[in-house]
């Protein structure tokens, strides 16, 4: 998506140890009218799915979720990070290992919300690793709904997580896939 | 708002502890329709102020104000709970008592997102003893900013954190304030 592409260059910074951040626009400030048009780009991408659910991990995927089901017509269902009292009943459980906090989270989503005739798209902003798409991709199965894909906003493709899931056949698009990134560049996959 | 309150009564569950689940349609699952009138509420309430900024904190208030930013042209930004590796620079910073998970949090939110010139308007999905709200008042105030409002989804009037904060003079609309509430009965306020 040339848009973001271009957006990344100007404002994504290069951090040590591989972080990219793009928090003046993406998940600290967020620029509605760039999430639009993310928004509409997943639509473009899996608008021949039939889709009945969009789901993702709080906190920085809720609002990117929220603006592109608006395309869907479907509603967003987010799995939530650790345990909270509110959250009784049955619930799907995985842990996470988050790449930017260097620690294991518990991962939650109430069973009343995800069911097996659903038909999911995963939304998340970035993958690494790809363990919370891993944690998600495992809800998704537990629940015996079908994963039609996920849509990523930022890959980071010198990662393997996006590489490994697609080799198991699970579809992944990816706005924006970044093969090497230093202090003086940024390179794109074709 | 009407629709709102209809919702409430038809999907809200009234927990012991004085907890309203409404994970349904809100905080866990999320109706995008009624998302978007509750957007659009907001800013007929709020069109009136020169908004310039949406403020909310993670994660089940990103989803409402992202949908909301859309009617206000603005971006959002929200606080986030606990230190991230990707934060850094210089940060406003707070804690939070959170009335759901009966812990204190620190919330942060990078100084480079928020500035005297600034009108904000914060957004919220619940109020009840005001915790939240009074620490991402408190980062405004540090800002130099002018906070405008706030819009809430769901007030508990019958906690004290709205009422205190009106009677300090900041403008807090909320689109439902529940006076009291029993397994049985739920009563709004006129």
């Amino acid at each position: 998506m040339q848009l973001l592409k271009e957006r990344i260059l100007k404002d994504g910074i290069v951090k040590p140890g591989n972080v990219l951040k793009v928090d003046s626009f993406l998940n600290h400030q967020m620029d509605i009218p760039l999430i639009n048009e993310i928004g509409k780009e997943f639509k473009r991408i899996y608008g021949d799915t039939p889709i009945t659910k969009i789901l993702t991990i709080e906190a920085s995927g809720i609002g990117i979720a929220c603006i592109a089901a608006q395309y869907f017509n479907v509603p967003v269902v987010f799995a939530k990070k650790a345990q909270s009292i509110n959250l009784d009943g049955e619930m799907y459980c995985t842990k996470v290992e988050s790449f930017t906090h260097k620690k294991v989270y518990d991962v939650i989503l109430s069973k009343k919300f995800l069911h097996a005739d659903d038909h999911v798209l995963i939304i998340d902003d970035f993958l690494a690793n790809g363990c919370a798409l891993m944690g998600l991709i495992e809800i998704v199965k537990s629940s015996g709904a079908t994963l039609e894909g996920a849509g990523i906003v930022i890959e980071k493709g010198f990662q393997r997580g996006g590489d490994t899931l697609r080799e198991q056949g699970i579809r992944v698009e990816s706005l924006a896939i970044i093969d090497s990134m230093t202090d003086e560049s940024l390179t794109f996959r074709e």
